[in-house]
């Protein structure tokens, strides 16, 4: 009986799929005790987007370490700090024309999410919430009453009120006008929705089933939100820091949201750190109305401004990451267009990208095939039937090369069966 | 205008007290970026019980990084989670016959409320929590939901429900019996109390005021818990790793909670890392019912491993923070009789110490005239009038002798108006 | 001043229209203190469809009260509610196969409604409860919740949560299938639905503006709650008791509800009285469980019991009811064919008609030009848009002729101008 | 198998203890069909005040029947509304220089319940009510939130919230001051309550024991509410209209809440009727946001306004009251006295009078032997260990001695055994 078994909790669930202990990683790989390698396609979902350990990164991280740079500050100034707003914003925020306050809500994305939800009340007066189906937006109460997955919601032991879940892009296949039920629910006096204080949304769903909203439908999402004083909120913890190609996933629509959660691979490292940026004018927070113990973790400060500036420079990161992205959708859709009686649907945008298969069953079995041949991947949507990658946006053409060949043998082992 | 003033949100509030910019830190100081040197009596709010940047742990830190361990890992079992797990198992748990299993609930004490909240009310199907006046368990809406603070609460922007709240020890300076109403609420089937399933309730209240409350009122509050079948769970987020003596600051009253949660110090390093304890007969979560990103944050693991086996392997540290907060104890008591007529009161236990003043603004002079002398520490109570000080449990004799010398003139300098 | 002016409150709304002091009343015929006769087309919203101090049910009502029949008794057993309860099994239940168990709730609708949605909820174990646009079921809290006016909402002070809202049928004018978000909201376990105990339905939304649901719709909705587990209520309070023609409103649909309301007119002469029935396996009340000063007006079982066994020993009020309310609606459908460019809509079923106008000004100009001509009804829907009549079931043909008439002239002096 | 076993449901109570038909009743006495008489010392729980089926009410009843008088109108002014709304300023609030304008809730109790604290939390912009240990407020879904029984309670399905319990007067048998716990939690900042609206009291509590609270409590309690700007609401609706005495129960006390509830003997004659009574600059409700079908049963203003006029021109009644209730409570001093081992205690103040027992099942005992004597009472209080006695308030000297004859007989033969 190994300790983990003796003390760790049941809730645990990454180490039932990948049952080997961890030890090192390296990029795009990581290497369990045994020194077997693996091709991480999961990338702590989607908080290592510039790969472990990445060698610029950790470089910025030892050096501040080792001259005792401030490790823990809370909200207070320091150095590390500065230089990260300095990269936001110029790296950011001001090429983006975008003018957003940073609040800093704590270590992780739930509790961006949760300083969102507080801030959008609290400047409304309003209490309810618009989040939509297959949501996902974190495990703390706030943040999970506007999460969809059943299961999760049923951990909170207490009813989740104050959010409606309303369709998501193409939730019935495009069949219907978008936002044909909400806005006709908005607009009727007697429609029994309370009256929302914000719209919360992902671009792309990633726990969801790799979901990719259009375009058009995010714009006409914020165009109904300015029509009814409703704040929209993006969530782009996972989508976010380039996953989709550009900094933030909202920017090929062209939208504006009032307030944007971003975490996970904000801090470049893995290191916890999340900000929530919000219209200036919606910055009525008293002081320390809303804070918490870890919300200047500073080594998360200087790889996080050393990841702007190296990475975010210029285009070259958004345009490889389309590129790549690219080739797997078209390996994606190869696969799918492989086994036509399988129903296999090729989903997502960038490189947050998705096979659907038709079951749960069997999309974690090829998840498994592909652990037995070297490589992470998990599964997501409502029943677990989405394939899902989130490479590191820095992996070589080889790598992904092999990975997608992993992929397609993993596929083809399960569906042969 | 600084990048602070125009990017940071309104929300801050540590930077406003002490509107320097720190830069590094080492031990039981922190530098500001003109070399001025702070002795830190606030220490990170707790989480930096083992002083900044200590460089056993430093050590640690660097050689994993270096040598590409594991840095970002969700709940996959890793080499460094294995070992922090054993050193927890062997360090302190075992020493104190104490039989818990270990929740990963994210990376700040906030998550290791929410997660013992869901837990609590998931095992007992009852929805009703019983917190306590001035409680301090975070910002995430359900640790809100069971915070005293009318301000932090007001932030929320829905009404906070499910929790009742009792009277802390002393909340009437002991003219009445312990648990008076409480009890006659439970037993009682008109009192109109929804039955709860748990109480949470920090041993000493630092955020409400360096409330220390005596061991037999903790031994009474567990002992009637276990009466009326009411889950315990003991928050040492702040007052755990050694902060009052003892590893957990609830070993001396002899209790066993049933569910207890730490954070802050527990990284040792000031990396965000939290732990939710919970008898093994209440581990009935589904796996990843409660998950999270931030859940396996390794380096915090290094330091935490290295912190349990470096300073709890023995009673030293124990005996030397008693020893050192009963001379903090002697020294407030000091100074309140020296000011016979000012009503200071000294609060406290172990390296948890405050000096309650007659009113926050007397309170706050007083924080603000030791920062002007190089010392930091802050306030708290509901109107923030007990000056507060956290020191490092690692300051030396003659770093607290500097400290009280410097609180000492501070306060004579602020009552002498 | 009159005293009304000075004593009552704000909240008064039908005197404002209608600005007279009645005092008489006889069948269809409502008199003011100065002898003036109203026609009576909103007959008690409902609760007077066998017409004011209907002759019949008067001379038992006073022969009960002649004889000093016990008035007030709560729920122990009285001769009066045991014909109450004989008629209601023979008139009513035998005939038409239904097997119910009566609760007697409280005096009101919202009682009835109260009580089916605790029951459902104790039942199911379930919190969340679907309703549809434009409901209405009652002013206290647990039937606001389910109620759409958002004026109305609003008065409750506090955020009304744990019922959803879906759209009622024709809400987007037959464009897209039935249930089709419901539905997929519910198959879906990513979907943010939290499980519904039970849905509550009208068959025909009065306050919501004389919608009527396709009888395939209501059969749909009660194949779709049977096939996922949910509990039907169907709130009948004010379109029972044969106000579309049958006594139950959903008998030609040919389902059987889990839970019935019942109010209004089940008390035959306007005395309160409210019943819910319920499926037999549902009865887990415990004695006591949910009680209430007025549950056993008898009175109004004296008359209830007499107004079951005049009228509904046989079909002749059904078909006089469906015969009057075709010429009611071919009345309707003339006057909107008459105004082409008007847009005027002919609703509703049975007796329980409406005319949508282009604007909740214009259907109350035609009501307050139909009091002048002396006839009174009301406007419903989310705007006040739909002139409504509710008659007397018991009108006669000349009564409705006379109503038509009113109607006729009001629509045309309203228009014209 | 009668058809009240077949067809009524399990929550019925009352008619568990008194399995009989009643069928006849006149004054203090109910008859069943076999025409057993019964001394009804429980006068529909509050709702017969003036007796069963008074003479002079009934006479005014059967007039009012005759001419047609209009029987159900809502809101509309009527003839009998204006009478009643006289009678009520002239008999009853003027008199006691009361400056409040009246609301019709809808028919019962708990309506009236519904619409205080709807007004409350709508005028206060709060959410939170503080109610008291062993309070009844009513059924629906609101009032049931401000009830303490917990069977009661867990019949909503639903957690009750938004209410606070606070002790209620002699909670701790004086033990403690007055309001201690309340007081303190409303001045700390920090406490977690969150700020009230409203608290809702009764002067005396029938269902939670027959607790009467003292003037100086009561008092106390107003003054807190005004020190702290929280609206009192007093629910007077079983022990207003002279049950204690004087036409309200607060009179004595001196005080004069911001909102009164009253129902059961308002009506005068059993049938449905509930005002509240509001301070007239808290009028603040738009027309119809608070609504409801059975708020003007004119049959119920013609006895309640025969009432206020027949009972309420002098205090004739008031004295008598109080000269019945003294008789009552020697005798059960009396009885007390004569079992000094079975520790039983008088309560009550006026006519609502209890006896309290070392349990429920003695309690029960007791009102069966009563019963088999031919007397109807009831027990309440949280275990139903206290017989409860709220006899007609025109009942006369003989009927009170035949009455307390058989208690004392009840008693005897349950504690002889």
């Amino acid at each position: 009986m190994t300790i983990f078994d003796k003390l760790e909790s049941e809730v645990r669930s990454y180490s039932r799929g990948w049952p080997v202990v961890f030890d090192r990683a390296q990029g795009s790989w990581i290497y369990d005790e045994d020194g077997r390698a693996y091709l991480d396609f999961f990338a702590g979902a989607g908080a290592l987007n510039y790969g472990h350990n990445n060698p610029v990164l950790k470089q910025a991280l030892i050096d501040y370490i080792s001259r005792d740079g401030v490790t823990h500050a809370l909200d207070m100034f320091t150095v590390a700090k500065r230089d990260f707003l300095e990269a936001l914003d110029q790296k950011i925020l001001k090429p983006r024309d975008l003018d957003y306050k940073v609040v800093f809500p704590g270590p992780g994305g739930a509790n961006a999410v949760e300083a969102a939800l507080k801030l959008a009340r609290k400047v409304t007066g309003k209490e309810s919430v618009i989040n939509f189906t297959n949501a996902f937006h974190g495990m703390t109460l706030g943040a999970l009453s506007v999460t969809g997955n059943s299961m999760k919601r049923g951990g909170a032991g207490i009813p989740l009120v104050h959010a409606t879940p309303m369709p998501y892009d193409k939730y019935f296949d495009g069949a219907y006008p978008d936002f044909l039920y909400f806005e006709r629910l908005l607009e009727d006096s007697g429609s029994g929705l309370n009256e929302p204080a914000a719209v919360i949304v992902e671009s792309l769903q990633g726990e969801g089933g790799i979901n990719a909203a259009r375009l058009e439908w995010l714009r006409g999402l914020s165009e109904l939100c300015r029509r009814h004083d409703i704040l929209l909120i993006l969530d782009d913890v996972q989508m976010g820091c380039g996953r989709t190609g550009p900094f933030f996933s909202f920017e090929e629509a062209g939208i504006k949201p009032d307030i944007v959660c971003l975490s996970k691979s904000i801090g470049g490292y893995g290191l916890p750190l999340a900000i929530t940026l919000i219209r200036p004018d919606l910055d009525v927070w008293e002081p320390g109305e809303h804070n918490g113990t870890f919300r200047g973790i500073n080594p998360a400060f200087v790889t996080a401004a050393e990841a702007l500036r190296t990475y975010w420079n210029d285009d070259a990161l958004e345009k490889s990451t389309k590129a790549k992205g690219e080739r797997v959708g078209a390996a994606f859709t190869e696969i799918a267009e492989s086994y036509p009686d399988a129903g296999l649907v090729a989903k997502g945008r960038g490189l947050a990208r998705g096979l659907e298969f038709a079951s749960g069953e069997l999309a974690g079995q090829v998840c498994a095939a592909a652990f037995e041949r070297g490589l992470l991947m998990e599964t997501s949507g409502p029943d677990g039937e989405v394939m899902k990658v989130l490479p590191p946006l820095t992996l070589t053409d080889d790598e992904l090369t092999k990975g997608l060949d992993i992929i397609g043998e993993a596929v083809r082992a399960v569906l042969a069966k």
